[in-house]
């Protein structure tokens, strides 16, 4: 038992996805693929008590913002007088899944805090369910719990989803000029969506490669009709010099692997993909900060 | 395509197990738990093309020995001229699961480098297949391909067991005095065995901690009549001064969390728990090595 605890979660940019909303939140999700990146959000949690709280409310690199999906993982832990920091060089909004993230972290965090004794996959799912239901996310938490270019071949939470992978760790490169509004995106028709995301998982699953990932998320966005003017204006010019890149579903953000951003003039971001998820931070391990990667 | 990749795959402590034998060897496999661990094997695998090596033969440290699964692996990818070398701080043979590790890394390199093009469940199941067929262990590769502290629901291939895992990431401490027969062990009579790794299960299912999987393993040595009297002699001394250790299985290794068998006058290997599963090595992002948490 400790007063506080910090987990890192990896971000993760979804490339391409189906959606498959069901009235039980643990078997609604997406199938799809994306990236778990080193760059991810350190959430940390602490014992509360002073009661009153609005558990939705949390501070975010020193400013107070409210993620539903973190009040329902409060709630279903019966901790909510929880106080949750964050700290992440992500932007919320822009394809990362930064609310998912945060989710999970609040959720282990909760658990090691408050002693809760839940297994991983409770703890996943209650952070799953807890997005799905506050219309954020699908498949954000999940991929976020394995780590490594996941591919989310059922929706769902760890009783429902079965999960697959790419096993390669390129570096990672990515461009954000803002937000899409997942919820404005999920809410509407998504049918065509959802049909341009089922024929992109079925071609990645024939050939399972980083490369493949970036074309077929290239293709699913201008299947979708998801494709941002600023994105799109990204993705010519890296190919017009020999690369390769595209969205991050949802946000205004373009991705690449390798150096593909680099070589084309931009001044990206870059990280590495994260070998594992979601993990505590294990402070008496000293200097070495096993649990992240950054 | 690449002429070499150097793949990193964590240690596993077997802490309790129950067999569960199948003619298929993707559905045969163990249910039990365990600790995969920041100490593990770095697999190097080259492009061949000599022709007529023996692919059971690998260099561990510098030394060949003979490792069965891993001449399945290179068997069912079709890479039987493949070079496999490997460094390791990590005995054979004593409990940490080296040959699983080996039979995975072998894969995951392979697959890079013969551009195999398989997804990672592929690539575990071959693994974990050749590795029960070689009858050197049932349940390490499920269990070095995720990470942390893993529960094996199930016994099998990812397209038959189903993990969970314990939320937490303790500092993990050992000692070893050797061998115990893990082929020997399985080809004898499990029952026993297997009813108490069973019952450890439904025990550890009920309160996933750390300490209560040390606990759980204590019991199942006894239980199962596999502890052996040099682990006895540590497990008691750790217990005369408030602490808690058990037996890894299957070797002469006893280990325990935090500070436990330090805390008894020993002087233990000291490590983490490994955040992720097998991962390949990526040389292009530099110093930071983001694959591995040493």
């Amino acid at each position: 038992m400790t007063d506080e605890a910090t987990v890192f979660v990896p971000g993760h940019l979804t490339s391409f996805f189906s959606a498959h909303p069901e009235t039980n939140p643990s078997a609604a999700g997406s199938r799809g693929a994306g990236v778990t990146l080193s760059h991810g959000v350190d959430v940390r949690v602490g014992l509360g008590g002073h009661g009153g709280a609005d558990p939705s409310v949390v501070t975010l690199n020193g400013e107070p913002v409210a993620i539903d999906a973190v009040a329902g993982v409060c709630n279903a832990l019966d901790a909510s007088d929880a106080t949750v920091t964050v700290e992440t060089p992500l932007p919320l909004g822009a394809g990362f899944g930064v609310s998912g993230a945060v989710a999970l972290g609040t959720a282990y965090g909760i658990n090691t805090v408050y002693d809760r004794r839940r297994s991983r996959n409770d703890l996943v799912s209650i952070a799953h369910c807890a997005e799905v239901e506050a219309g954020t996310g699908l498949g954000d938490v999940v991929a976020q719990a394995r780590g490594g270019l996941p591919i989310r071949l059922d929706p769902g939470d760890p009783d429902h989803g079965r999960l697959d992978g790419i096993p390669a760790a390129p570096r990672v490169e990515y461009v954000t000029f803002g937000s899409v509004s997942t919820e404005a995106v999920l809410s509407g028709d998504t049918t065509r969506l959802t049909a341009a995301g089922e024929r992109a998982l079925v071609d990645l699953r024939d050939a399972p490669t980083p490369s493949r990932v970036v074309e077929l998320s290239r293709r699913f966005a201008r299947e979708a009709d998801l494709l941002t003017d600023r994105v799109a204006d990204v993705v010519d010019s890296v190919r017009d010099v020999g690369g390769d890149a595209a969205m991050a579903m949802l946000g205004d953000t373009a991705f690449a692997f390798g150096t593909d951003l680099s070589d084309a003039g931009y001044d990206p971001e870059v990280c590495a993909v994260h070998p594992g998820g979601a993990t505590l931070r294990v402070a008496e391990y000293g200097e070495s900060t096993p649990l992240n990667v950054e």
